[in-house]
């Protein structure tokens, strides 16, 4: 913390361009592309601004000479990327879970695609609804583009089938404040002139992420997860530990009804668990009690209300475990 | 670190909307205003970007349906600045040092400010340079922006005088990865259409600097710097102290043909002090004798060669009078 491997300062305290710092960054970068398999012709670049700032970011960068883009719908996240693209481009929804209020991933044969895309664009996983894609989409010549701000890292992906790829980090991947974006070289150098240089992917390709100074402690600790992730077994391993968690609190959810958990179970999130109490006048009573066994955070988002549960990476099997005993056991209380 | 107030959670780990981070911020927040004296029709924004960031997003937000700005070109970071505000806007330079090889603040007298100008821009202090200012400049109807990246909390100021202030937190402030916005309320709400949401002022202020996740550890650490600031005895004591440091330099480097600093003594910077050796061939073996004192860091940078003190606020009297010390002791050995 105070005094990094004798150098006698703290990670906060170095220059971003002395060569302590610049071992660390290129040693994140480095256990990155590993635990992912990035493959040689993809940047990976360390940003600000997170997942919102990357909603303005990406048509910004990506639309390269193009006038519109494609976006999947399936959630809260799905919405406000839409609505932010549309400053800077017509946006064309492709599909739409709306008016199956979010509980399912709309099937890839439904999506209107537009030839003249400059992108599609997905959300990997919506928190607030729990639904998450377990497959990657094909959609042929246009570039898929996701924000995987909240299972990046979770499970192996096939980076090769996406042309960007970009998330917050405070998920599953360190503090709040560093954003990572992957992308595939030949996309980019063709920003609208409008773009900030800050946030113009080239310009901080060829600075590597140093264009302006970078959120040094959050790659710091962003690159000490990486090797926390590695000495896990990677990410196969991640992803038997996420799906084992998972599907404790799915199969107990499906075995009861005085909980409900309504999304279609080929596109359950691994991540975020949302459920609803049968009564929601138990709901007060339902947090307090877990309160009172040290589980915090389940209160659903006040958009949806209800429960959630979130479960990534850190979170371990026995935190599923007391909250599923927990959940049987006031289920019993006031069945 | 590791379990806040007994919370049994690090900072890190902490939602940002959980009433313990919301209680680290609004103390931050609190603490900013006392110590800089913030009248209340100024909003404070915790941001992210940096201050290059903010040479796009100043303009974006501040043009309010004005087609040109002033800048004032005193180094490098007013040049990037004013590169940056050529995107959005017509770019006034309304006075250059430039010709003087920035070794002056360019009187007040000479600066062509144009009326119709959404602002005037400056930096308040050059650290590649050398030079700030020592007064605010008076630009009558037209609003005063300044980017105190690296002066911001070294002495008081009078915030009443500028429209805005934003510096990047990584001199005096805090760690990396955090901006500080500080903004007259009746100044924001007209931002650019291509203004990302995560970056809007408006946005940003009706939402407690939260309209996207903050960087909230570099948020809880500036928070600590605060009350550190507090403790010492405020900003009047902190320009004591700087002083104190930048004059025993300034002090030596005036009765020495060995070094040499060429900016105007008026417009000299209290934080950031370049010099040069009068014979440039002795300029490593200068920063090996200084290097095995434990003195790092006192390369120039690249843009100009020699030699930079940087003397922020967290550099103590005693670690200057080291450097003096040497400086003295090598100038003997070598003169």
């Amino acid at each position: 913390m105070t005094d990094w491997h004798g150098s006698g300062m703290s990670v906060m305290e170095m220059s971003h361009r002395g060569k302590e710092f610049m071992g660390i960054y290129a040693q994140a970068v480095a256990d990155l592309r590993e635990l992912l398999a990035i493959p040689a012709n993809y940047k990976v670049l360390f940003m600000q601004g997170g997942a919102i700032g990357e909603n303005a970011i990406v048509p910004m960068n990506m639309l390269r000479g193009r006038s519109g883009a494609d976006y999947i719908c399936t959630g809260e996240w799905s919405k406000k990327s839409i609505r932010e693209a549309g400053k800077y481009c017509q946006v064309n929804v492709a599909a739409s879970s709306a008016a199956e209020n979010f509980t399912r991933i709309p099937p890839r044969s439904s999506w209107q695609l537009d030839p003249q895309a400059a992108y599609v664009h997905i959300c990997a996983n919506e928190t607030i609804g729990g639904v998450e894609y377990h497959y990657t989409p094909d959609t042929g010549e246009v570039t898929l583009i996701a924000d995987m701000s909240s299972n990046l890292l979770s499970r192996p992906i096939e980076v090769s089938k996406y042309g960007l790829i970009y998330g917050g980090a405070q998920k599953n991947i360190g503090p709040a404040g560093l954003t990572i974006v992957i992308v595939r070289d030949d996309l980019i150098g063709k920003a609208l002139p409008i773009t900030p240089s800050a946030f113009d992917y080239q310009q901080q390709a060829e600075n590597d992420s140093m264009y302006n100074t970078p959120p040094s402690y959050a790659i710091y600790i962003a690159g000490l997860v990486f090797q926390w992730l590695k000495r896990q077994g990677g990410l196969r391993a991640m992803e038997a530990h996420n799906r084992n968690k998972a599907a404790v609190l799915y199969n107990y959810l499906d075995s009861t009804s005085f909980y409900a958990n309504r999304v279609a179970p080929a596109d359950r999130s691994l991540m975020n668990v949302p459920f609803k109490l049968h009564n929601e006048a138990l709901d007060a009573e339902f947090l307090k009690g877990a309160q009172a066994l040290n589980m915090v955070q389940l209160k659903g988002h006040r958009s949806v209300g209800g429960m959630r549960a979130s479960i990534y990476n850190a979170m371990p099997l026995a935190g599923v475990v007391a909250l599923v005993d927990y959940m049987r056991e006031f289920a019993r209380r006031h069945g």
